[in-house]
């Protein structure tokens, strides 16, 4: 097993500001809680937590309590699961931003994964035009896709994140003895994340997830916090080039327009993020190998490391039709072209529309009973 | 009558790109369309027209079967009003955006008043993250007011505008000639703002305005021209400074606070947005008197000004409880307090939260019978 890396946190560069990510996997268990390593980032007196019903239930006391020692702290407790990532949620969190009387002062706290991360954002984007908010993912998807970039809001019932904001956290915390409590499927689908910066940016953290996926399903937290920092690094390096995704962010998205149409055609929530990812990288994959990029035993090593983080490696059924109409309303269209992240090599992803429509549709023919 | 300014528009200068305003007489009766004034800051080929039943009457065909010989137009036709200015209207927009399978691409195009133009322009911030929109404006106090700036945004059922995002257009077509259709009572309303920026800013325009006044309200379309160009170009040095209302943005909330309160007791709509702002005016004007700031004479010339535009100088009867009440949801509230934009002579603007509660208190208090 590797050393683990030194990994306390790092600092993110935004066009607005500059923020930390603190990552740690001490706060639960010694005299280092929550609220104490958020306080100093909280600039007025009102704090709104927004969390779910099932986070809730296991870190919300305790940080409100300490939290009221030094502001007014209200609560949001919105239902738990993608399903709810709409603007009725959004609606809640205003209603009790406009309950409490609070105003352009307030920090709104996202407690919770990605969907809690991703409302709070925008809620703390357009309320009054625009407040602080600080992030507490408690899942591995959000520790490493959502504490960096920006990326904040809901799905519409056509089509997924398509109504958002970018705006950046005041300080992100990464707990990694949240990871305890994370159900092992979330964990896996965190994993699909941590593998699609391997499989975009770096053969070599391929190699060491290979060696490493093992400590890290039996939630060893340092391990993992070691990879929440690499993932956060990757990414914040990309982001500092590209907040608005008009280049090279947008490789970020590699197994996400697959990924989305399984997503989309299932209904939100069957499939998990990271699932539908999981399995939509192995497209983009078997489309790369066609390309005459990846040879058969490269995708078959992508399929490996994903199954050993306990991922599907094979879509469901989609007819072909139904999946180009999908993608056709995916952000990631331009001009009406459909463009894809490909491998060029494992660790190296292009962004191109140059492919062959045929090997498209090959890909995505389910397969034959 | 003074000579007409040279008006054929200005650049507003912002954090994340310049725009022109162009300000025009000319298009409803040469060859020279909205369609054709819009077309060249149009950079996709997708268009959506948000506009609202009675504008759409009288701008909407033309507009959309010109664009529509170089682009993919559909329309969304919002009801007009200000108690349409909130989520369902932003919804209706989403959807038509969808329907049309429309993406970044998109450039939406705000035709109507300030409701149209801010809740566009908060659709435009929203959908996707982010996309182009363009601004007609066709009240001389969109022409005057939301042209620059970037804010956009929606009511709240418990407070106006609390809900949107800052975001600047591609481009604004002032033009005056839609100002020939403008109801009086709106007219008016616009001239509220007009007169705003004399008070905040330049008492010499205060003088300019006194002399201008009637040709103003019989539509000289120049010199209405004239008005529009200065008080944009006000506006853009303020904005352009702050654009994010940290500072000096405030001044142009003068009577605000004071007309919100007006305009939130009586209910949206039944109070234009430039009525409450002109009673709002001669509250702020006289608490100003009471801080010995403003002679008497002063204040009686600010609603001699007032009464030209033939808008209202005494706001509705409402208990000083409620109308308090309604301030401290204002978001120009700060850690608690109160701050007033007051005047310190005509023609400057001072923001403070340094006044005597019982001064204010008196000026709230509704005239005994």
């Amino acid at each position: 097993m590797a050393k683990p890396l030194f990994h306390d946190g790092l600092t993110v560069h935004t066009q607005s500001h500059d923020y930390p990510i603190v990552i740690t996997e001490k706060t639960a268990t010694e005299n280092n809680s929550m609220a104490k390593q958020v306080a100093p980032y909280i600039s007025g007196r009102q704090v709104l937590i927004v969390t779910n019903d099932t986070v809730a239930a296991l870190y919300l006391n305790a940080l409100t309590e300490e939290l009221a020692e030094q502001f007014t702290v209200k609560v949001c407790v919105l239902p738990d699961g993608e399903q709810y990532k709409n603007q009725t949620s959004i609606n809640q969190i205003y209603d009790a931003l406009m309950a409490a009387h609070f105003n352009r002062d307030v920090t709104l706290i996202a407690l919770g994964g990605g969907v809690v991360g991703d409302m709070t954002g925008f809620a703390a984007a357009s309320f009054m035009r625009g407040v602080s908010f600080i992030q507490i993912p408690t899942t591995l998807l959000s520790q490493v896709d959502s504490s960096v970039g920006g990326k904040t809001g809901i799905n519409h019932a056509q089509g997924k994140n398509m109504i958002g904001a970018f705006w950046q956290p005041q300080m992100v915390l990464a707990d990694m003895s949240t990871l305890k409590t994370l159900p092992a499927r979330e964990l896996s689908a965190g994993l699909a994340e941590v593998i699609k910066y391997a499989l975009i940016m770096d053969e070599a953290f391929l190699t060491w997830l290979e060696n490493n996926l093992p400590a890290m399903m039996a939630l060893d937290l340092a391990i993992l916090g070691d990879a929440v920092k690499r993932c956060c690094q990757y990414k914040a390096d990309i982001v500092a080039q590209d907040e608005r995704e008009s280049g090279v962010r947008a490789l970020l998205n590699f197994g996400h327009t697959f990924g989305h149409v399984i997503e989309t055609h299932q209904g939100y929530g069957n499939w998990l993020h990271g699932e539908a990812v999981a399995a939509g990288m192995v497209q983009a994959a078997e489309l790369s190998q066609k390309m005459g990029w990846l040879t058969a035993e490269e995708v078959a090593r992508v399929k490996r490391v994903l199954t050993l983080a306990n991922l599907p490696i094979t879509p469901p059924s989609i007819e072909v039709q139904t999946a180009l109409d999908l993608m056709g309303h995916d952000k990631k269209v331009k001009h009406g072209q459909i463009r894809l992240i490909l491998l060029k090599s494992l660790g190296k992803a292009v962004l191109t529309n140059d492919f062959d429509a045929k090997l498209l549709t090959d890909v995505l023919s389910p397969p034959r009973a």
